[in-house]
C-alpha cells in the first residue's frame, strides 16, 4: 500500500478548504472543480481510495452547491470513513452503470471546469463526450496556487517532516560509504526516514562519482569508492506532509576542483534562499541561484530548475523556474536546490525546503551546507 | 519505491509489441497511440520512470513511423537504460520548453489517437490545445484487448505469480486468526507474498465477520473472533506480472448457513470457470456465476462484476461483466470471483485467475475451494 497517512484535520478544516476552493473557482470564472484521487482530493477531503483504478471517483465542487463525491458503490463505505466525509455528500454508482452520466447531472452543461492534473485522460474523455459543450482546464493551470500557501498547522507538519529528514542526514553521514553499493546506502536512508516517522519514502537518491552527473539517478549497484563525491537526495511523507533535502558528501579528502564546485553550489543555494520574500516572482529565485553558477562559468552544467513546491506531495507548484511570474506569498513552501553536473565526472546538489515568511524566507532544513567528509 | 520489477523481455520482444500495437491502431482507424507511464508503457517498452510527475513522458506509436519516446531531459539517461530503448528513439525536452509542441511535431494534426487511460488529464488538455483538430479515445475503449491475450512467456510469469499466491495461502491457513487483528494477518500475507517472490504487494484484504460484507474492506483494527468468516483476497506483482486470489476461511466450526453460502459461492465460481472457452462473450462468464447465486435467492447480495483481467497490472481488461460482448481468446487471463455479501453479518468470496486455452479454461490458482477451518 502506498497510500499516505493523512494529517489529523477535522471535517470543519476540510469544509473550509472546499469552500475556499469553490470560491477560487468562481473568481477564476470556472463553473466548478473536478477533483480526482490524489493530492488534491486528500487535501480537500482527507480521502485516499485504497487503489486508484479505472472506476471513476470524482469530487465535484461548484460555487453555491454542496460538495458531492461521486464514488464507486464498492468504495463508498471506505469513502464514508474519510475525515472530510461529513462535509460532503456521497453519490455512488454501481458497476455497469455510466459514471459520466451520474457526474454530468451535477454539472453546468455549458460550463468550464478545472480538473485535477492527474485525473485519468479516460475520465476526461468520458465527460467531454457526455457534455460536449463543457470545457476544461488543468487545475494547476487554472488555480496553480490553490494548495500553495500553507496554513499554520500545515507548516508545522512540513517543519516536522523536514526535521525528520535532517535527523536522517545526521545519521547517514556516520555510516560507511566507501566500498558499499549505492543501493545499500539508499536502503539505510529509507530505514532512517521511516525510523524518524515517515510513513512513505518517495526517493532515496545516492549518486556516486560519475552517477552524480545524472540529476535523476536513483541508486544503482555501483560500489562507492574512495575519492567519490556522492549526491544524497531523499524524502517522503510524514503524517501526510512531505520532506525533500539534498546534501553532497565526499568520501575522503576532496580535490580543489571538487571543493570549488561544492562551494559554488552552496553560494548559489544561499543566493536562491536570500531572494525569497513576499512579492518576489518565483523566477527571481531561479535567477538568483543561476546567476552565481553562470557567473562562475558553469551555467551549462546547471540543467534543471531551481525548485518545486511541497505539501501533501513532494513535488507540486509553485515552481522556481524562468518564466514563472507568480509572486511569492507567505506560507508557500518549496525547494531551493541548484546543482552542477559534470558529465562523466561528478555532480553536486544542495537542497533545502524554504517557506516564505512575512519578511523573507525560513529554511525547514538546516543541516550543514559545508561539504561533509564521510568514510 | 513502488515501481514494478519488469520481466526479462528483450528489445526484440518490445519491438514486436510496439509493431503489433501500431498495426492494431491502424486497423482501428487511428492515426497513432499515445502511451503514458504505467502498465501500457511498461508492456510496450519495459520503461517505468522513477516517479510519475507533471513532466510529460509519452510514447508515440504511429503506423509507418519509428516509435518515439518523448521524455524529460532529466530522465533521458534512465529511459535509455530501459530494455526496450534500443527499439525506439528518445526525444528529450528541457524544463521550460513546451512538451506539447515537441509531441505535436510527431503527430498527424488532424488525426484521431488512442491515449493511455491513465495519461494525465493535464497532458491530454495540452495536446488538445496545441492540436485542436485532433481527437482522442481512451486506449481501453479504442483497443481494449491490446494487452489481453498473453503470449507463452507471459503465461509462464502469470502462472508463477499465481503459484506464489497459492503458496501464501497454504502458509496463511496455518497461522492463528482468532484473537489477532485483521491488520496483523494482513501483514503476514504481505510478508508471505514477498517471501514467495513478489516485489510489490498490491492488496491484502482480511475482512472478518461483518467486515466481510464490504467487498473492498482492506484490513482494520478489528480483532478476529471465534466463529468469524474471514475473506482473504491478496496479490501483487512478481517479476512484473500479477497475482490475485481469494479464499474465505472460518475460525472454528461454521454454522449451517455459513456452510450453505460458502458452498453456493463455490458452485458459482465453478460455473463461471466452466463457462470459459474461446469465442464465449465475457458477459457469459458473469452470467454463469451470477445465475447460480440468483437461483438460490441471493442475487441481490452479489454486488460486483465476476472478474477482471490481469497481466502487468492486477486489474485490467477484459472485464467479466454484463454488457461485455468481447469474445474470449486463448491466452486471456482474468479473475473469476463471485461473492455473497450479507450486510452486517459476513461475506464470502472465492477467486482464481483463469486463462483461456484452446478448448476451455485453466486455473492459475488451485488451492482448495472447500471452506478451510482456521484457528
Amino acid at each position: 500500500m502506498t497510500g499516505s497517512k493523512t494529517a489529523p484535520f477535522t471535517a470543519d478544516d476540510y469544509r473550509a478548504r472546499m469552500e475556499r476552493a469553490a470560491r477560487a473557482a468562481a473568481d477564476a470564472g470556472l463553473a466548478g472543480l473536478l477533483v480526482a484521487p490524489g493530492p488534491d482530493l486528500v487535501w480537500l477531503t482527507g480521502y485516499t481510495p485504497t487503489a486508484i483504478t479505472e472506476r471513476l471517483t470524482l469530487l465535484v465542487l461548484a460555487p453555491g452547491q454542496d460538495p458531492v463525491l461521486v464514488v464507486p458503490t464498492l468504495e463508498a463505505p471506505d469513502a464514508a470513513h474519510a475525515a472530510g466525509a461529513p462535509a460532503l455528500t456521497l453519490r455512488d454508482w454501481t458497476d455497469g452503470k455510466d459514471p459520466y452520466a451520474a457526474t454530468a447531472a451535477l454539472l453546468d452543461s455549458g460550463g468550464r471546469f478545472g480538473i485535477s492534473d492527474n485525473a485519468w485522460a479516460m475520465h476526461l474523455l468520458g465527460l467531454q463526450k457526455t457534455l460536449p459543450n463543457t470545457s476544461y482546464a488543468a487545475l494547476t493551470d487554472a488555480l496553480p496556487m490553490l494548495r500553495a500557501a500553507k496554513d499554520a498547522a500545515e507548516l508545522e507538519l512540513l517543519a516536522a517532516a523536514g526535521a525528520a529528514a535532517d535527523a536522517t542526514f545526521e545519521e547517514i553521514r556516520k555510516v560507511p560509504f566507501g566500498g558499499r553499493r549505492e543501493s545499500e546506502v539508499g536502503a539505510d536512508l529509507a530505514d532512517l526516514l521511516r525510523r524518524f516517522g515517515h510513513s512513505q519514502v518517495d526517493f532515496t537518491i545516492v549518486a556516486s562519482g560519475p552517477n552524480g552527473a545524472n540529476p535523476h539517478h536513483e541508486v544503482g549497484d555501483r560500489v562507492i569508492e574512495q575519492g567519490d563525491m556522492v549526491v544524497l537526495d531523499f524524502g517522503g511523507l510524514k503524517d501526510g506532509y512531505g520532506s525533500d533535502t539534498s546534501r553532497t558528501v565526499h568520501v575522503g579528502e576532496p580535490t580543489d576542483e571538487e571543493r570549488r564546485v561544492h562551494d559554488l553550489v552552496r553560494e548559489a543555494q544561499e543566493a536562491g534562499f536570500r531572494a525569497v520574500r513576499p512579492g518576489v516572482a518565483c523566477q527571481e529565485v531561479d535567477r538568483a541561484a543561476r546567476k552565481v553558477i553562470a557567473d562562475a562559468g558553469y551555467g551549462e552544467y546547471f540543467i534543471h530548475r531551481t525548485g518545486h513546491g511541497i505539501g501533501v506531495t513532494t513535488h507540486e507548484p509553485p515552481y522556481m523556474i524562468e518564466g514563472e511570474e507568480q509572486p511569492l506569498v507567505p506560507g508557500m513552501c518549496f525547494s531551493v536546490e541548484p546543482g552542477v553536473y559534470l558529465p562523466g565526472r561528478f555532480g553536486v546538489r544542495i537542497e533545502d525546503i524554504v517557506t516564505v515568511t512575512e519578511d523573507g524566507g525560513r529554511r525547514l532544513n538546516d543541516t550543514s551546507r559545508e561539504m561533509v567528509i564521510v568514510d
